[in-house]
């Protein structure tokens, strides 16, 4: 069995250079001192686990959401995915989604049943110190230009006066029927695929998975119409959905992702357009947004 | 539960016009007539018999990699992974990669135990009725342009002086170990997740998988390094792979593919940049190669 598909060469130092030569995007990430790395809030870390054990993470985006986000947190705190919320539907190379039938459980109070069209982030009316947008230097097939912003992807679009979030892997959006409605977030859908970006502004994107992302992504796939599972026995329960917030310090799960200010960052975002370890041969001189995840981590408690 | 995240609207047509209004990419597959298809060679179809059940099948490329592909015909044959062939590695938005320890098991006459590199396709020596590129009028993260070749999709290099097949989703691809080996073909992976393209031009793609896909996508993560099965019992064992054209005519799978040539093919690719059919609000405009797969569909037979 060959295991050096992606097993890097290790990194070694060029003669008189300070910068190891051939680094992997994956030694980079290990080598990121401390004060590269930002504490995600646990008011923003869902917690979701699966009757039949196992447990995802979601990392919610209330900057670029923050009608839905606030739906989906005080759904959390009500408890309103216990009360029967499961995987209902896996299609190959599309998405995972999950949720309850709203007509059978009552929304707790608070939650707007039809939030406005969070699909794109106006930046224009945003102070300049926030429109901190980093482009990567690479063509997008879908928008002017890609980057970051506070840690998250964006399609950069007219200009830069607007951003959002495209629908890469592990990406959360909210399942919505023909607008006007645009999900009022209690179904939700995790990307298991090649991006569907063909999505991007015409969704809600909410966050994406930080952990567990196999609990959805592993599961059989829906033999219905777009991957539904065509029997309910079939459907995968959820036994609780929770903010870390709202778990006890002690059991909090707790994750960092990477500064795009970042000097790491910087060289991560190179190195992924520029394999040079030993597996590569040709360095493709380029990536696509989606390619290049931010890198986050389990943080040490 | 929200049916509709991507159930397409009716096409209906506008009125005067010949021209559907809102069509989706799937409605045009659909009502595209049988001359615009083009059946794939028997021996071009590799079929995977999972000893738990279910199927994968790969459409081979033998114009892209002559000499990987005459290998894994070779191996078919000989019957060489029904001698304790398996799934070992399912790395989460990665790649699921089987095979068998070349080691073990003598290979068959006439494999080429050190293929050449078949990474990109030279165009210069190639007559040029056979040099019809189709581009994409979309910017590619990675090459120069992008567009079909023979119905495959193809990274466009030197001004279309070589292509190669990029890393989509459900590309088939040789394992290898560091250069120069490029692997004998014994040892397959197919792309289960976001189209990983830093590895074109430095591995032999082979093929694609035309169906059976969730056999391959949907297997438990490995927990070990690189997603390999830590424990030999959880690799998942694989009980035949035959060429198609090696299976009597009455139980034959049989496969067809859009030809690229086609105004249905023009009408999709322009569609899957430019939805508006009754969900999209926005269409993207654009759209990357890995996100327009080229139609494939089981042949009535």
């Amino acid at each position: 069995m060959r295991l050096s598909l992606i097993l890097a060469g290790l990194a070694c130092a060029a003669p008189g250079s300070a910068e190891p030569a051939h680094q992997t995007p994956a030694e980079v990430i290990a080598a990121a001192p401390a004060a590269e790395w930002r504490a995600i809030d646990p008011a923003d870390l869902l917690v979701i686990d699966f009757a039949d054990g196992g447990r995802s993470i979601i990392q919610l985006a209330p900057s670029f959401a923050p009608v839905h986000v606030a739906n989906i947190r005080a759904l959390a705190k009500s408890g309103y995915w216990a009360k029967g919320a499961a995987i209902y539907r896996v299609q190959d190379n599309y998405v995972t989604q999950w949720g309850l039938n709203e007509a059978q459980v009552p929304l707790p109070a608070g939650v707007v049943k039809l939030p406005p069209a969070e699909y794109l982030r106006d930046l224009t009316g945003e102070a300049a110190s926030d429109r901190g947008v980093k482009l990567a230097p690479f063509a997008d097939s879908y928008a002017d230009k890609a980057g970051f912003l506070e840690n998250w992807p964006v399609a950069v679009h007219a200009s830069g006066k607007s951003v959002s979030i495209p629908h890469c892997y592990a990406y959360v959006g909210v399942a919505r029927d023909l607008a006007p409605d645009t999900g009022m977030g209690g179904e939700l859908y995790a990307v298991i695929g090649h991006a569907p970006r063909q999505l991007d502004r015409n969704i809600a994107i909410v966050g994406r998975v930080v952990d567990g992302m196999d609990r959805l992504s592993a599961r059989p796939r829906g033999q219905g119409a777009l991957g539904i599972y065509d029997n309910r026995a079939s459907d995968i329960p959820i036994a609780s959905v929770r903010l870390a917030s709202d778990i006890s310090v002690a059991d909090r799960p707790a994750y960092e992702m990477m500064d795009q200010a970042s000097p790491s960052f910087a060289r991560y975002l190179h190195l992924r357009a520029n394999r040079r370890d030993a597996f590569y041969e040709m360095p493709a001189g380029g990536v696509d947004i989606c390619n290049a995840p931010v890198p986050i981590r389990k943080k040490a408690s």
